[in-house]
This record gives C-alpha cells, sequence and structure tokens, in this order.
C-alpha cells in the first residue's frame, strides 16, 4: 500500500473536489482518496503499483491540472 | 413573460452555476436562465407569476443564497 500526494491547480469548490473524486476513483489499483479544495492537496492510497501517470490523466479529464508532489 | 434578476453569494465555479441552473430550472412556470458565477448575477425569465421566493428557496437548496435585485 502506498500514498502518492499530488499538488491540483484549479478547484475552488466542494463540486471541484467532487469532480476529481469521481474520475481518480477510476484508475486501478486506488483504495482511498483525499482531496482539498482549499489546499489544492490531493493524496490519493493504492497498490504499491499505482500508477502516477493515470492519477494525472484523470485529474486532466476532470477540468483540472496537478503535479506530483516530491 | 418577466425576467427576474437575483444577486447570489458563494458561486465559484461551472459546478455552482449548474447546481443553481438545476434547483431553479424545477420552479414552475421558469423558462430561461442565465447564471454567472464570476458575476454573482442569476437572471430567470418565465411566466408573469414567477414566484421569486420559489426561486429564492431553489437557490438555497443549491446551497447558495440570494437576493432580488431591484
Amino acid at each position: 500500500m502506498t500514498t502518492n500526494e499530488f499538488q491540483v491547480t484549479g478547484m475552488t469548490c466542494g463540486h471541484c473536489e467532487m469532480s476529481i473524486r469521481e474520475e481518480v476513483a477510476e484508475v486501478p489499483g486506488v483504495e482511498d482518496i483525499q482531496v482539498s479544495a482549499q489546499t489544492g492537496v490531493l493524496l490519493v492510497t493504492g497498490s504499491d503499483s499505482l500508477d502516477d501517470a493515470q492519477i494525472l490523466a484523470a485529474v486532466t479529464e476532470a477540468g483540472y491540472s496537478a503535479v506530483r508532489k516530491a
């Protein structure tokens, strides 16, 4: 199990959080999602083989942009 | 046909606009809705018997507050 942290740009409200949550939840291996419009932080927990690229693509699909935090 | 203007507080993005649009559309007599998160302006067009109280209640139901503009 691993948790990866991303910084998301462009969220303004709870609807934005929900849009990202819905898309990221579709990524294989994802088991938990924490997302805050206020801080822009997205925490994705899942299998060790969680694919950053798929998570970033899901965020893009929701209409936002993100970068992986160190 | 009449158009009533409301000032809405709390919208931040297109999702917010859509939430309000969905609720206001359910008010009897409403035929057109213009809403802008950027300005907070909500324009509701419909029958002459359009009920301000129902529109304000719909905005509240969506999670925002509004006042009728003169």
